[in-house]
């Protein structure tokens, strides 16, 4: 009876057409030219690598997009477990007409073909659009991006400002930011004021919301001026050689200002807390990053504190802080629970954290999923996988543990999945 | 199969008559004079400010009863989702004669009367005890509380510490302190006879257990006589102003001292562990608290050899922390798991953590909930909240998964609920 | 249909005969004599403890095998609902012929005199093997084990470094070193021969794996070779008055050259990660130690990246770190998910961290479990409730979640339980 009632309630959630709040999509080229750049993503490199295929193999530099497919798709089979496997198969299988359960050496070329003929065709990208059930999709631009050449309507931009607070010192930054801005650096006041042009630049363009991931060790802070003043000194004479504490001082300088910039342009500030950079250095592309599991939101008090009227989607990569993330949203007006990321977007995971936040957290607060993919191809499985983990908790713990009308049960579970991403990023 | 054998287990459980371990119940006024008072509960006015209601409206001095009863729950829409939402459901169907499943701006004023025609009954909280299934309530007193007027057997006293702890060197508790034990506090002499007088006074009208909340920073160590000496000479000559180091010696000192006496009097501690105070500076009166769940019990574990005879019943704040607590109370002999507290009193959390502990911890040192209650009417829809999970667990873990006979597993959760509360207060 | 389903994967799984990767068998005593040493075990002396029976009944010194028995099982009632007591009646029932559900003071000696007709038979220890499906175990042996009188095939030695890493400041552990190499310890060089003459003795008798138990402050780093000379000199004048940081210098010279030499040697090296010893001093034998659960896998990333060819097997033993331990190992190539450690090896915490790996970590790199047993009776019912577990997670996530068929779930399994731990330790 259970497994009954979660199939009516996914098949209710899966109706509806979405917008996705989170992806790393390439406007210019959305979907992907071949399966090379579906087999390419860190899921599969890095779980191949992390199984035994080295990493010289799947990077190297001569192999073309067909024998990287060959190369990864037989050398899968250590990770058929995985859900990310199961994500490639169900793409596979709703894309391509692929009606098998697993690709290995024995039948890689005809799905590869397969997938080439529809790769192939110049609405390729509107097809998956349209059979995911996606009306647009966050991006994450860089700060210099024109954001010019694609509908901004469909493909929206966010304002990613990893480098900004943290690679300030890199003269390849500064020079990026002065050559997109057409400011000097010179001073605080000049960088309040490409900041304040990057803000422009992009709500003109349809940005809906700033984003930035950030490391276990970070406290946001307000810094003072003269403090300030004195470590963009030390960056702009000794670039990555200033000292570590010059550095993090222009970081939280830089990061406090881009908050005061959302207050002012009215924008959401996305949070993605948590990650470590190259942990494993050795690793494949994208596939170095981890994570220290001691982090606590009490690190954003401040901030939560400081900005009242910025609204803050915060993600967490270590579902132990999920309790924290929906303790302060409960509590805190400007604290939004978004999504699953990450280590913590897999079906364990999602559905202990997806619970906790149902039963206490405001339901204007909570927006269910995003697919942080880089190829449109993702959000069709990735949304898969949550609307039935949803559907599985919606039905467990509301219609059958709390006597739920299985309608009520869908209606949360459809502002959770889109309702709350226009209310809350105004699209 | 497994929901009737839930709801079997669940109606046996249900017809335990109880006594709830801890409460913040006023012995005077121990029922709601008006519905008001229900949703003036932290968690209703919390909420909705988090949905976006503001502290002024909803503290707004002039308002009348039922005008804020009408602000609230014409704005409780977004918090319809949540578990404390369902609680007020479940009190207003039980005790109201309420038959829908919301409560809005169509017809609250039905379920205001509804609930104001028993409330002013004068044998009103008697009635709620009965039908809550409930013999007597431990309170959580002041400690200058005279304890007096009120039925002790029914409304057990507990002395509240956290005041004498960490808020010392605040001269209106030091006055208070003076007042009510007619000491002068001019050593630790002093300071240790007066804690003594309260001891005395509290056990002669019948408390059973001293109970606090604590920070996740605090760790209890023996405090040396001299550095706590020359800590209250600064907190009396400098009050609030007094260094944080004296402040927190003397926190140090006054906590150890009170285990000491609770050793003497042979009564339970009740720690609670893990809140940060006034997180949220703007929120709601008794809605600003967070957490920091990096904490551990490692914290604790020199107290807990220091009193082997002092049974120590410790709640947690975050879920996180649950496994060291089922840990630490199956190896140390003293330590006792205590319900679930505050944040990790929403189903998910419940569940995890009670299935964590049923299994690992001896079943005589486990108490399984206490409603943490401000007003009477609370205790029967969270005890059955705690309940429905109880018989879940106890379901699909024992009946199911260890093939326990029911009656097995019935007579276990009773003694979760209420054979230990007796046997480890000595009521 | 699920409970048919389980039982029907339990059925696959169970059939399997195994080999038990981790245990603490005397190879020259493998079975137990009688039923003091099941009772014995720390589980139910400890939990017996903490329920309230003295550590100086349980230790008497004076008490024979009969009445400890007797004395332990007439005070079990307390814990009759632990998953430990559950091992305990599960092997009286399989091996005993006992058909009961509780042993008490009513009944013990039928069991006691049971157990010893079995046990007292000479070929116990092979009966039980067999009974139990399995066909080798791992020991854990002292350094200084000769490894002789037994089958290294059937006990598959294992050595065990604590005492080399944590404790070469006590002068026996000196002298044990330099007894069994022949080797006289008067510098680094001398340290160095040592430890590979344990490794050459160790793997000559079909040593496997080389393992160790870790303090949650522990992080391995390579130590310069002048400080390290230093720090020995120091333990070799004061001994266990030597300066603490001397002490850690040399645990992290000694940690690093033993992963140098499993490199070397090529053997796994087991790192069984968080424990606190003797946090409870006035407990029972091996019921003292606990932990802090504020631990991470960024302690380990400099072994892991400096150490590419070494296999390390981690076991975690708090829960909230198995999730940095699953991403660990899905990033980390040579990073394997171990089993269920101690206060994690209870039913809640094995399903949600077993459910965890399974989904995110290659299907190569998860060994399912371990007994840790002292004695062969235990492999049986602690094997049988993880595959109980096992066969219940496949059910739900695999098939029932995810549509695979049931055969794909039992191949799935068998890798874990069996497949993976002859691929990685070369057995």
């Amino acid at each position: 009876m259970s497994t009954d009632l979660r199939n009516r309630l996914f098949k209710e959630l899966d109706s509806l057409i979405l917008i996705d709040p989170h992806t790393h999509i390439d406007a210019l080229s959305p979907a992907s030219k071949d399966l090379s750049e579906i087999l390419g993503y860190h899921y599969y490199t890095e779980l191949a690598h992390s199984a035994g295929l080295a990493r010289q193999e799947i990077e190297d530099p001569e192999i073309t997009p067909r024998e990287k497919v060959g190369l990864l798709l037989s050398n899968l089979e250590p990770i058929q477990n995985t859900i990310q496997y199961s994500w490639l198969i169900e793409m596979c299988q709703k894309f391509f007409g692929f009606d098998g359960e697993l690709i290995d050496e024995s039948n890689w070329e005809t799905v590869y073909d397969a997938a080439q003929e529809k790769m192939g065709q110049a609405d390729w990208s509107d097809q998956v659009l349209q059979q995911s059930g996606i009306e647009a999709v966050f991006l994450t631009n860089d700060f210099d991006d024109p954001l010019e050449g694609f509908d901004t309507s469909v493909y929206i931009p966010c304002l990613r400002t990893d480098d900004l607070v943290f690679h300030l010192a890199k003269p390849a930054v500064r020079d990026r930011l002065e050559i997109c801005t057409n400011i000097s650096l010179e001073s605080l006041g000049s960088l309040t004021q490409s900041l304040e042009h990057l803000f422009t630049h992009f709500t003109r363009e349809n940005a809906k919301a700033c984003a930035i991931s950030l490391p276990p060790w970070f406290v946001p802070t307000e810094i003072d001026f003269g403090e300030a003043a004195k470590a963009l000194e030390q960056i702009q004479s000794h670039g990555e050689q200033a000292t570590p504490e010059s550095k993090e001082t222009m970081a939280g300088w830089v990061f406090w200002k881009l908050t005061e910039l959302c207050d002012e342009f009215k924008i959401p500030f996305d949070l993605m807390i948590g990650v470590n950079r190259s942990v494993y250095p050795a690793g494949v592309y994208q596939g170095m990053d981890l994570y220290d599991s001691r982090v606590s939101l009490i690190q954003y008090a401040d901030l939560f504190n400081a900005f009242p009227a910025v609204k803050f989607p915060v993600s967490v990569l270590a579902s132990v802080t999920n309790q924290e993330l929906a303790s302060y949203s409960w509590i805190f007006p400007n604290v939004i629970t978004h999504g699953h990321w990450w280590y913590s977007n897999t079906p364990t995971f999602i559905e202990h954290d997806t619970a906790g936040r149902l039963e206490a957290v405001p339901q204007t607060k909570q927006i269910g999923y995003y697919s942080d993919m880089y190829k449109l191809e993702f959000a069709l499985p990735k949304f898969a996988m949550y609307k039935r983990i949803l559907a599985k908790v919606l039905a467990e713990r509301y219609v059958i543990d709390r006597n739920w009308k299985e309608q009520r049960a869908i209606d949360f579970g459809k502002r959770i999945l889109r309702g709350n991403v226009e209310s809350i990023f105004h699209v």
